[in-house]
């Protein structure tokens, strides 16, 4: 299980680059209005999904020198319309201050939770015993890598590589650029550190037949069909390097990934769970409001 | 017209963030794979939409330290699907290096005015004199309130405040803390600079009622219907406060903004715009390749 | 009330500063005179004045790990020639360390708070019922906006817009690039958020009369003696648009503002607050010593 | 001569600060207002004194990606009401961006050497053939040190020691730390830089005495009336430690400066050059406005 | 081959580092010395070895702001005692501020890169077909791991994981913490990206024997005597895992490297490269002095 | 006393820069075996030496949030094989994660502080009532002059100037850009504060005859055998000057520095303490592994 306290180094960077943007100290509305010394709140979530936030406690707590999230659910929480998802009690210009910033990280990071939470589901509903992965891709926003491969693995989902530097995965502007399949795996072998497998994109059975041969340990069928799947699976098991790891990515969705869910793919890579966010929606109460 | 360079700075430092989370400059694939030192690349969008990415050619230059974005549509450009965006050339490294980052960048700011622009088109289409404005909020993720407001107003729409200190909005919670709306409508005149108007948030038309009272300079319609909409135009126009701003707001999308481009209506702000950004679809391509 | 930590955040990052450009820990003097682990010292006013610096003590709190300053008047409190305002105690090297930079900080921001202050004073003896206020201008030193503003507000001043976006202020440079006096208003009103008032600098009674005619929300005259000052009074009243918020500025000081503190005139902004402070004198004297 | 570059990073560091306080690009006045891409502007001093912002220049360039302040006046160049200081030329929004950070810093910096100036000339009016230095103190506003100092060498003045690593300076709180003058010497010799001198604040002819004794290098005499700084001097003269350094500081200004200019003071330290600074009066006229 | 800007954010952001802790730019030495506007000057190497510092040419021109070292070798050049590295012309203080921090820079990252040569040569000596590589290990200093892979390069090394993302080492700690080799491995597998290798660290023949079971790809002979690793390839080769990658570590050196090259041995990772580093002696001549 | 607080600053920014470099917190090792919530460690000494390490306790507790490094000795301790440096007891994650670069620090350090003890044990057992001290250069890595210098004083060293604005040392490259001795000893003189002596770097005894004329505070003897050290002695002390310092420097190691040790030498530095650092053998192993 892992500590609450791990990430919150960046919710604690990305908190106070909010109050930056907002001007805080400089919040005239809540100067004007603010009476009470202490107030209480609820953060609600107002539709179902996998509450991510958890780390923001510790975040806050740093930020202001004291306690503010009294309460709050462990990340990968399910939540449903209702659920009160932490409560807040402190200073009033400190809740009201930190309500925007910390509800858009936390509805962003639940959203990707709750997306991936949903293809993960319907990948585990295939009863296989070992059914493929669900990972997100380097389609995230600068800044944000952290968050929200944080936020895949809370919805059940996996990493892809986290930077350049932790996997080779060679694109049709590699190949392009070096002259060739095998001169590009060749090239990265020669390069890439021992403990990386080489992956490389392949866009048809031409391709993936030529990459097989190369002698890669990863293959990514790039905007294959599912049958076309089933084609290329048939052409690894028969080939010499079948114990390659397949990868399947390129358009795949809620409404496609099923057809996907085949033996012999471990796994199923989806750009958009990062960088096509709905956000969980969550609404912060003052009691007594 | 604006100059591009405006921006540059949140731009290169967004991307220098992206190359950051790369871990460059250990691209192992690339570094295998390159072999020829310059190529040349194209930026296509694969779908209709709003360009926004012509800074990306200024902060480039400073990060590479030589121009390598060669051509670019300015910002606000409609595009379709196959449409140039950008031509780069420059090292090979530093291409395949930037694509990444850059393209994530400019599909979410793409994204946002694409959306934009969709909902100021219908708004314009009412062939009103003086139509509602269009504008976002402050749910933008943190880091990234600049973009997404130079790229609401690239599509076409407008500003909300920028930060807490550009303008007093007084909500529910302020309200709840300030015990009541009279002394949160004082507590806030008392403390804003004289530049700003006093803004204030109302559920229903009881509320509106007290607002109008109040004489604040403008009110917020909070998740109004449209006809509970045209109740409230009336009312106010029956109010010696009746010149007040009118603003609406909560679940307004491009599939009922039409029934709020009301006469009466000044502003139509829509939180989605850059909270559930949908990104442009963009892809780099090497030439040759 | 405002909660002291407010701004700890600022006093922390220049306190942090202050220790930088010390070379600290390389203070070779304390090195080699330290003995004892504890001291104690009181800081005392050598002036009268009044007091900010509250928040040194969390901000230092922060810095060092545990707290060093144990009591502090609140800012904003009078203080006369020998007040304690603070009481150290804690280790030596630290206390030594601190001194300067905290004393910098605080002699800067209550210098500020004292002559605010004074012209308050000044304003408040006319017995208006709702005399002007006194604001500071943007006349403020990089990185010390915040601090200026805060002290400003301590002494019992107002705020101006505290950056470009949170105020339309349309000046003689603006008003020559637009082309005129309506084509700088209109251009501000299609671009400013919908919160914002505008206001216009007028260097004449002609001017003044053109900027009312363009329907401003506020007007500042700038530069005009107090006799001139009523002569626009009368003029505004006779406008149709005599409800704009007027302001005056331009070599406005403790010797002068009495002849400007008018019916008529709201606001009072005085550059010299922030860009030609006299810092109070303060003294941190170690008990014992 | 010493480069204009050379202290370019402190400026251009402080610049992008004021731009950021100012919340640009957000500046609705200049985005309403702005029509022509290129203008031109003058920057003139309004009184007399000392320019120093040569450095702007470079400074500039480097944020704007363009050269934009085309001629300027070196730093330390006398000038007059109305003297052009520096000559701008680019596009409107970048000078009306930056006209108010970097005539904010200039002012700052320009007024330092002016004060400076003035004193340095009393003190040379002496016809002393080895006149005493004008130095300041380290009374600087955190984040300044490097401009203070910097202005004070334009002006014609001396540094004091820049931070605590590049000087012993012992005084009253050190003393009682130590036990003593004798063991605080004894202190800083072991601990100081084989290259540093040990100074020793006294407050009257008795510690001045033990000083002497004690071997120190230099002396500050805090406080002394001109008259007991003659008697100082005599008991110097007399003294085996007659070679010390002799520095005289505390409440010395304009009014008083000539009557410690004597035979046997090496240097004058003047706190108020850097706490109490009266900006030189600046202003950017557009031209044609 | 590589282009020599690629490291130079590294050299910029450590150039400017000394900078700041050379407390630049009040070098009064030079200040007090310096007549002449440009020098010329000269780098060279006082012993042999391979040269790494090609960036600095571009880094010091970001800070400087235009060219001062003019002609460079390229890295992983090989030098002698005499070999001229660099031609630097500019302005004197530049080249005297820049020389400490970049020769402290290039000396050390040229040590590394000879050291690593030396070993590879001995590697090489060996006339295998393919002979192991050599790397160096994560043990480098915090701030330096990016120099420091990159000078292993340049000296003929290859790179280890560059960082904890970007591998799995499975550690006697990590051993002790999951309860066993195969839970260590399991655990590994579950977590970790699909893109890397799991590799193992083992003490003696029966770690090996588990974690050649648990189907690792790569082990880590830790501390084995060089007739240990000829027992241990033994027994890889009549496992069934027998293409496990071998690599050996602890207690590397040029003395006893050479009987660590046998065949199935394919990493030699040495710690020492980067934490022990002799630097290569660097001198800067001002031409004419 | 030091107190241990007093360098935590350094070692925690060090310490984050670690854990970025190694990408944490994506350890998939680490993540992969961890099972129990809490470990107990013990750091501990595998050769003989001095330990610095002590601001590691507070600087990991500030970044933890609680405290980790439970005890652990005082900087200066002197530690042989097997001796325990410090005990670690806390969550899992956080031990793995800070231990590599926690070690890569202190073994750094406490390297540099093994090899001063050994020279300064050395000259003081020459039996001299005031025996030379041993210093460091500014031949530091960027970013590690703090460290550095704070690990020769706790191995028994003396600092040098620590930034270029500490201290006036006028070598070769000076000489020849000013135009000779008398010339940059006048210019330091000139512009550098009145705190410091000037010294100056002279190759032989004709250098050292104009040097001594030109009235320097200190002198540099640089590469001068043991006997010409001598000769240079005799003839300073033949000299009006005799009082000025003596600095040897140029190639003093272990094997050679007791020969340096002379009446009349006050100051011997060495380069290699902090250039050529041997770090000290440091091993954390948890309890029950």
């Amino acid at each position: 299980m892992q500590d609450y306290h791990e990430h919150s180094a960046f919710w604690k960077h990305s908190l106070e680059e909010g109050l930056k943007e907002d001007g805080w100290p400089w919040d005239w509305t809540a100067r004007g209005s603010v009476r009470q010394g202490q107030i209480k709140a609820r953060v609600v979530a107002k539709s179902s999904g996998i509450w991510v936030g958890q780390a923001l406690a510790s975040a806050v707590t740093k930020i202001v020198g004291q306690p503010l999230i009294r309460e709050t659910l462990p990340d990968g929480s399910p939540v449903s319309a209702g659920s009160i998802v932490a409560q807040w009690e402190g200073p009033a210009h400190w809740v009201l201050a930190l309500e925007r910033p910390a509800l858009n990280l936390a509805a962003f990071a639940s959203g990707i939770a709750t997306q991936t939470s949903r293809l993960v589901d319907i990948v585990r509903s295939s009863g296989m015993k070992n059914p493929p992965r669900v990972t997100c891709t380097r389609k995230t926003l600068p800044g944000y890598r952290d968050l929200s491969i944080a936020s895949v693995i809370a919805g059940g989902g996996h990493p892809h590589r986290v930077s350049l530097s932790g996997g080779v995965l060679i694109k049709e502007n590699h190949i392009a650029s070096a002259g060739g399949i095998i001169a590009a795996v060749r090239g990265a072998r020669a390069v890439a550190p021992h403990g990386l497998r080489v992956e490389i994109e392949v866009r048809n059975l031409v391709e993936l037949s030529q990459a097989l041969d190369a002698g890669v340990e990863a293959v990514l069928l790039d905007n294959f069909t599912p049958a076309l799947v089933t084609d290329a699976i048939r052409a690894i098991s028969l080939h010499q390097n079948s114990k390659v790891i397949v990868e399947v990515s390129g358009g795949i969705s809620e409404s496609n990934i099923k057809a996907y869910v085949q033996e012999g793919v471990h796994v199923i890579s989806v750009g958009s769970l990062t960088h096509s966010v709905k956000p969980l929606d969550l609404s912060l109460l003052v009691q007594g409001a």
